[in-house]
């Protein structure tokens, strides 16, 4: 199953997505639909409107407001490889918020104090029950579904302390969608391609089957440490490919097109503007 | 003006305290409060229910569900001394989640995970209206008032990578009140005594005059980057005095009671639990 938030009169609607169709759900956005209690897939499945075509729609973010949005850090072998640091024991952990979320084709906002804007494709994972403790099986229970974000990064403000929020939460940075997508559409996103592009030159490329933390394992973790809640969002780290690893860095401009893709997951499609 | 958020059948409710006079509000909770208007201050003046005495109420978190909780370290003079790192040019940023909040007089759940629980008394603010880009005025403008945190860290999760957020926001840990306190009653918190109590022992003594970034300058630095929100709260960083930098180190244990006091703004009274 696939789902999806649109933006129409007076709000945002969760829909279904089949084929080109959207059939609109009885749910202000995608992480509604799930907070309003674990029975999502059978409410999301039996709802009958009539549908819309999916190129008429306004994408949002698929969740809009999530109450938690956690991040990886160094997740996948070959972009640890390249920052030069060494294998993390345990994930690392940093947090944004939800006003830092613009929707797939939306605008990448990059704000004028930054002059070193980066790209990072992650697969983001959305949870989908309140779980707290979970083992791996928990926490894959957990787990709503998988979609596709572009962690945009601004490399000066992340350095200009030892701690990365900065540089990670600017407002309207982080593309966040188009749909959530089970996990028995997509072989549990273990194994899937990553790519990022700028204007379409391939910049990163990457299997999730190399990541150091897998989904199940990060959910699991972090449900040691804090509530997850429906419609929570963890994004799962990197693959190698980063601007700022390249000779010289390579840094996002006003223009730029951000084309990132996740196979069986679906494309953000973003703008960078001022 | 003092305003606080009690917990009675049903959720919680606002309240203006007046003396050891609590005044029922139209509003679920201080967060909600400020963020139906900017109005909030003359809707919480002119309340006239029938008003119940503080010492009959369970308080809640003044802000049981900040849309962002942004913290930031190192931000006393002697408390950057005591930690041997150098002093910063920008305030160093981090998060936690509202699922680390309790009430003033709620357990401090310390969790079975960590083996390392310290206190950081710390002055927060708490925003009033939704503000980006802010000066110094504008960020004075957009403080609804101050009250009481305490930060209590699990030091082993906080270094178990480079980034601070997995030790910062376990769930349960970060006590909040008993009120907010608006900036006219307090002198803007500019000069206020912060000290931090184990078992009636004084651990920390400091006062706010000493911040390097005082609250508008961290409102307005923060703004630039994301829009901050009504009910959203800004912890200020701690003292000196931390356990951590004892030497041995000294760490918190079920039974322990930490009382955590700003001159003008109140105490936070909370017993460590399992």
């Amino acid at each position: 199953m696939r789902l999806l938030t649109f933006r129409g009169e007076g709000g945002t609607r969760a829909g279904r997505l089949d084929g080109d169709a959207v059939t609109p759900l009885d749910a202000p956005d995608v992480g509604a639909l799930l907070g309003a209690g674990p029975d999502w897939r059978d409410r999301a499945a039996s709802a009958a409107g009539r549908p819309v075509p999916l190129a008429d729609l306004d994408l949002a973010p698929v969740v809009p407001r999530p109450s938690k949005i956690i991040c990886v850090g160094l997740n996948y072998t070959p972009h640890i490889a390249e920052t030069g640091l060494d294998t993390p024991e345990y994930p690392t952990l940093f947090a944004k918020f939800a006003r830092s979320l613009v929707g797939p084709a939306d605008p990448i906002v990059l704000p004028a104090a930054s002059t070193a804007m980066d790209w990072e494709a992650e697969l983001a994972v959305v949870v989908g029950r309140t779980v707290r403790g979970a083992d791996r099986a928990g926490a894959r229970a957990a787990i709503a579904g998988y979609t596709v974000a572009n962690d945009v990064s601004a490399r000066d403000f992340q350095r200009r302390t030892t701690q990365w929020l900065q540089g990670k939460t600017f407002d309207s940075t982080t593309p966040l969608g188009p749909a959530l997508v089970t996990g028995d559409e997509v072989g549990d996103a273990a194994d899937l391609e990553v790519t990022c592009s700028v204007d379409g030159e391939v910049m990163q490329r990457g299997r999730t089957s190399t990541m150091l933390f897998p989904p199940e394992e990060i959910v699991s973790y972090v449900s040691g440490i804090v509530t997850l809640d429906p419609g929570d969002v963890l994004l799962t780290g990197t693959p190698a490919g980063i601007g700022d690893s390249r000779v010289p860095p390579v840094r996002l401009r006003p223009g730029h097109v951000v084309t990132t893709e996740i196979e069986g997951l679906g494309v953000l499609r973003n703008r960078c503007s001022k």
